[in-house]
Order: C-alpha cells, then sequence, then structure tokens
C-alpha cells in the first residue's frame, strides 16, 4: 500500500481549520553557492525551499509531522540573480483525509531597484504521518474568501489528474 | 519574450550527439541536515539533486550553461531516511532547439541491507545559454537503443503538453 | 574615520518612505547543525538569521548594499528545539543621514502544539555603501502608525546610548 | 521562572578554575557564502562565529552543555572581504552561581598583506544545564593577571546592567 | 587497542563478493564555497569527497557501518575550477579480517570543452564496526577481472608498508 | 610541466622568516552533518579540516594565494563523537623554492570530561601562485626550537620520499 492510495480516506470528523492558520511566508537572500557560475540561482534550489515553505504550512495545518508525497510541474519564468530576494508564500488549497494540498507562489526582488517578479508556483501534495510513521486524518479546510474557495473548488481536478498519472505510471 | 518562447526555435545544423555522451550518475549519502525531525529526508532536498544531475547532463550534451526552465511533476514513492544513499541517473532524451527534455531516475539503497527500491523520476526542461545570457541552438540527439527511442518519441507529447499548460497559465 | 563616524551626516533631502515599504518577514525550520548536542538552536544561529532579516529591510528601504554597523544587547528568552520553527520581523524604525536602525523581533512555534513564544528582539544598526564602498545617504522615514512613531522617537535616545558606549570603547 | 532569574543563585562550593583552562581560540576563513554580493562578510556570520567560540569556553569552564543567554552590544569597527582570515579569542571573565560571562575578541587579516585589525569585541553570558535541562552551579573563577582581575571586576557592573535592561524590558 | 590492530584478524568463514557489488561512483559540481578566492576548489574539499565515495563502497560491500582508518599520501595532479565537475570512483581492492582498502580515482571534467583530466587517486583503509561500536569481520574479496587481480596482489605490499609506517609513528 | 616539478626551484633570494610567523590554531565543534549515523566523525571532514588550516599557514608564509599539491599519509587514531571539540595545529617545517611543507596535527576533546588525545597528524604540500596562476618563490624558514630543526631536516627526506613515490606513478 503506498502512502497516496491511504491518502484516500475520508476526511474525519476533526473540527475544521481556516486557510489564514497556517499560511507560511518566507523571505531568503540568493547566496553565491546557490547559483551556478553565471549567477543564475539553481532551479533546484528554489524548488528545496518551496518544499520547504510548504511543509510548514502543511505541519501547521494538522499539527503532525509530514511527508512530501508529490510535487506539480513547476514552470520557472525568469532566471533569478544572486544578491536577489526571493519570497515564497504557502497556502493549503484543501485536505483529503490524510493528505493536504498546498499551492506555493514564489517572487523575486531586485533589491537595487525593487522590481518584483513572479518566478513560479506549484502545488505540491503532503500526507500527515502519526508516532508510528502511519498516515493520520487531517482537519478539513474552511475557505473564506473567494480565491480560497476557488483554489478549494479546484483541488478536487488537480486531485483527480494526479491519480491518473500516478495509476498510468504504473 | 519568455524562455520557453525561445526554445521553439528548430534544431540548426549542428552535429547530433548520442545519450550516452552526456548521461551523468550521482550518488549523495543523506545527512542530517537534509531531513526532517523524523529522519525522513525532506522532498525538497531529492528535487534540488535531481535538478543538479540534470543540468550537469544538459551542460555536457550542449556544452554550454543551462538554466532549468521547466520541471514536470514528481511522485515520491517511499521515504528515505538519514543514512541511506541516494543514486540519481540523468539522460537526455530529446532536443528542441534551444532547449533540452531530461529525464532523472532516482533510486535508493539501505546501506544495512543493501535494498534498493525506486524513489522517483522525473522529467526537466533546461535551456542552453550564451554569453550574453541568449538562449542558444543545441546539437540534436542520436537515439540509439530501443529505451532511448522510446523516450525521444515521447518527448514530442511531453512538450506538447507542458506548452498547453504555460500557455492555459497565461 | 569609521563608519559611524560617516554616519553623522544629517538626511539628505531624499523622499521619504513608509516603514511598510521595506519590512521583512523571514520563517526558519530550525534543522539540527543549528543546534548543540541537546537539540538547543546555537544562540549565534539566531543572531545570524537576525543579521539577515534585517540587512534585506535595511537594503529594501534604501535600494543600497549595506554592511552592518552594529548589534544592540539580545536576551534569549527561552531554548528553541531542533524541529520547531522561527519567525522573524524586521521592521526599519529610523534612519539617521547614512545609517539606518532596524528593529527585528524574533518568536518561535512549537509546529505539533502551535504554541507560540517570543524568543528575542533586538535593534541592528547598517550603513548603506555606493559602488566605491563609501556611506551613502539614506532616505527619511515617514512614521504612520502609534507603533512606528515611538519607535522613531525612542531610536533618537537608543543612538546616543550607542554613541556614548563606542566613544567610551576608544 | 525564566533563565535569567535561575543564574540569580550564589555560586556554590565548586572548586575554582583558572581562566586559561578554557580560552578557546577559533580561526576562519572567509567564504564566498558568508558575504554578501560587495564581498564583504555579514555581521551576523561573524556573531554566529563569536557565540560558538564562546560557548566552547563555556562549556570547558563548567563541563556541563550550555545555552547562550544574551549577547551584549556588538559594533563592526570595519567590513571584513572574503579570502581574508578571522581570528577569535573567547575567555571566561567571571562565573555567577549558574551562568558565566565569556569575551570574545575578533581580528581578522588581509592574508596578502598581513595586517591584522580588531573587527570587533562582545561580551556573552552563557548558563550551565545539567541533565534535565536545568539550570546547575558553575565553578567560581580565579582571576590571575592584571587583566583578568579587571575583566572579573567589571563584570559586576556589567552584570547589573544587563539585569536593569531586561526588568525594563518587561 | 586501537582500530588497526582490530584489523588485523584474518577473513572469518564469510561468503566472498565481487568487486562490482560495491562499486560507487559520485559526480560533484564545484562551487563558490569549495574554491578559494581564485576559483580553485580546496584539497581538503576533494578528499572529503574521496572518503564519502570510498565510505559508501565499503559499507556496501560489508553491510555494516564503518569508520575510515587511514588514508595513503594523495597528489593533485592538477587545479580543478569553479564550475567544473569532479568525477569519484571507488572500488574495493582487498578485505583483511575487519578491514578493506578501497581505491578512489577522481577525474575532473571542464564542462565547456568537455575536456578530462586524472586529478588525483588514493588508497583508502575502513574497518567495520558492530552494533556495540567493535571492529567486526568483512566478507572477502573474489577479485574477476585482471585489473581487479592486481589490485588484490598489490595490496597485501600496501598493507605491509602502511604497518610498518604506524609502528614507527609510536 | 606539473605543479610539482615548477617546485623544484631552488630557494631565491627572499628574506628568511620565523615558523611561529604563520602558525596557525583552529578549533571545531563537530556537528550532526559532519558525521555517519554512528555519530562518529567522518575522516574527510576532519582532513578537509586539515587542509584549511595548512593553508592558512602556508598562506601567512608567503603572502601568496596557495594550492595544495599532495598530502601524506593519515591514520586515524580514534574516532571523534558529534559533540566533541577538535583542535587542529598546522606549522611550516620547511620551504622549497616555490612549495612549503605544513605540518598539521590534531587533538580532540570530549567537552564533558575535558580529556584530550592526539586524533592524527599529516604534512601537506602547498604551492604558492602568482597573479598569473604560475608558482611563485616562497621565502625560507629559519627554524629556532630543537623541534623546528628536526621538522626542517626531516622535510628534506620526506621530500625525497614523495618525488620518488610520484616518479613511481606517471
Amino acid at each position: 500500500m503506498s502512502l497516496s492510495e491511504d491518502s484516500e480516506r475520508l476526511e474525519g470528523d476533526l473540527k475544521g481549520k481556516k486557510v489564514c492558520e497556517s499560511r507560511t511566508a518566507m523571505t531568503e537572500l540568493v547566496l553565491p553557492n546557490d547559483a551556478n557560475t553565471h549567477g543564475n540561482v539553481l532551479g533546484g534550489k528554489v524548488m528545496h525551499l518551496m518544499d520547504l515553505a510548504a511543509a510548514i504550512a502543511a505541519f501547521r495545518h494538522c499539527r503532525n509531522p509530514v511527508v512530501t508525497v508529490s510535487v506539480d510541474s513547476v514552470r520557472f519564468l525568469h532566471p533569478v540573480k544572486v544578491g536577489a530576494v526571493m519570497m515564497f508564500e504557502a497556502v493549503i488549497t484543501r485536505a483529503f483525509g490524510t493528505s493536504m494540498e498546498i499551492q506555493v507562489e514564489v517572487r523575486s526582488e531586485d533589491l537595487i531597484t525593487g522590481e518584483q517578479m513572479r518566478t513560479c508556483s506549484a502545488y505540491l501534495t503532503f500526507v500527515a504521518i502519526d508516532e508510528q510513521g502511519k498516515p493520520t486524518s487531517v482537519p478539513p479546510i474552511l475557505p473564506e474568501t473567494q480565491e480560497e474557495k476557488q483554489r478549494f473548488e479546484g483541488a478536487l481536478l488537480r486531485r483527480e489528474h494526479r491519480l491518473r498519472l500516478s495509476s498510468g505510471e504504473e
């Protein structure tokens, strides 16, 4: 039984939580070791930080340790230079039994000009883990704003797409 | 003009190269700082290393610096523990003008038992960059084995899927 | 001529900026390498991150590179454990010619219980540097809220105290 | 009950130790990741290393794990460049029941010219921790040289100043 | 009793293993923090990675944790630049009771030209450790190729040389 | 022409320097990421730090950047645990034209008991590099103490042994 099958269980009778209760904001200065010899940050470093921001948001929602189950496709819209600042914002979109979908938006800021650009965004899925390392139920989401409700609705379609991809894989 | 639009240019008259000429194998010991408090490696750390292996393979193919344009969805099939070893194998599947698709397969090995498991795999896309930071043509791929030919064919469909996703995004 | 003497110059005719324009929020997961063998984060690691958050806020205010001139005394109110999350919030309090005072507040969150505690706070002073590495004028601060105005007033006293300390030192 | 209140307990009947028994010298090469884009080491990195040197000296004095309670104000007298070497010297000045005051002096050396400069110095306070994580008594200090005796005397005043600061804070 | 004395025990009746079963290949991109201010990788960083590759090969051979007992002399044949790739290949040459000799060959590749050079090589000795931290027997080596047989024969002489060096030391 | 051949040039008419002018002392706390899963520091980490201490001593002697040419064999006399402190002391033994031999002695200290042990020692050879990256002459050594004179004499034999090893290699 794989982690994703476990996450099929329905949402239990845990009390719902709001999106804002687990929202996580990270700011990172791009250092030389994060970049290639042309001074562009490595895409993998950005993904590393996206996963970290998303994991903190997921942990805050369920108050249990979490493991990354999947990361949806990421497209980098522009290169980021050493000395720039990257801002990560992670919000939970929806909970499914033992799993949670988190959206991370990444923007970059040129500290000299102050110009900010959208760098990339992605949906990541986490499963909550109990003390025996088994998947455990997480509270449902109570979307409040229009944007939160749209992300909540969209989560269902994205999850079906993911399940189709992963079954096709095997 | 975004990086992905630049990569639309057709393959030039550069001499083709074989897949085996750029194949890249990495082995990594999972250290405590790569893991959460339960001793499971962070998914973002795995993606960081996948991008690194893929970037080296892409650089080796085109002999120009490269930047990550996109990473297709990744599904983690099992948790990896501190003290385990992860093996990354990156191969180029196809070149498209100034861009290259790279496949990375990740396996993990329990050093005590010797048991190896498939951890995850993904397709990443890179663009080659010249000295002015502009996209530059890369050599075409000459697939040899049956497996290389299948990945070469599949690359076209995966690329169309990616272009559809990214146009829908804007 | 030391850096602090340079910062004596009066505020020039640069247009004032609001505090919220440079406010910087950082979130950090405490990893094993940040801690001693008892799992308590090293105080120096916390100061490292305080300086980073403050430097980004100062850079955002003046849009010039900055160097740390001084850090006022820091008292750690409780130990922070590996696996906890630390939140840093840096705000500029006042500008003095070529220097800026930044306040950083640090809170810690136990990810299992959700309990948050005040960990420490400090005032740091930065000087803006031009392309020749010389101190350069920074925009004045326009405090808006009651809290911002109090910090703005207090900055004068704190600065006098610092100048007395540093003259006594020589 | 906070850590600093615990440190009020009087020195027990532990056998005194000399300052030279715990003196700690560290030498560090400044690497690119320790610096901003102008090649100046980050102030926070220097503070990180000061705390490390001081913590080793405190641990050596009391032979128990220690946690940082406070760091007095630090003024950076000049910028330090990538490729320079920093030297840290930490000495215990006085013990107070369960707490110790440590002085750290930092010098920098330009490896090409050999020129050395005083970079900064600070007083840090640590508390010794027993196996249950509770503050535990530390041996008193036996100052020998004239300099050690002066630092020993001064420690009383600095401690009173710190207690006044921290009570004013609450 | 030192670790090296323990390794004197004769090979037990463990079933032999082939060299290829534990062969380990590592690929590493040289990052700015691995180099001095002239952009040349530090020799110590190369040795760090040689030890890591060798330790994984030794662990794979005996399926027990290992500790480094000795590293034979290493000569660096050329400087390696930031942005180059280093390739490490570790093979076991022979087992002696509780110890194993591993050979690591290091090559470097200029990613722009594709030129590869031999950087250095060394023999390292590891001891296998059981759960109580005591040396434990390892399986003998079954050399297959001509090259493996030569390294197997040579290991005896190198070991005698090492034992003579270490007895002269005391 | 290899680096070691270049180092054959005779000592020029540079003014001699004393050993104490370049002596370098480093102290390092062993952190979790420096160790294997059994909490023993990796031998490669120790070699990394030995090379760093030796490189600083060599740089201080010649006041030119240096590159590591060779490291003589190292034998680890006991395992070092996470939480221990390692002390490195690097002294120049002799200069040969453009190259320098440095001895590094490593001791470890258990911070709880205060017990210190000899961990390992090695001789490393560095070449001084000018602005064009070419080997450049270094000042001769003026040994003062009996111990310095013995190391100075022994350096000649060690160098001959190294040259014999490296010619046999090619």
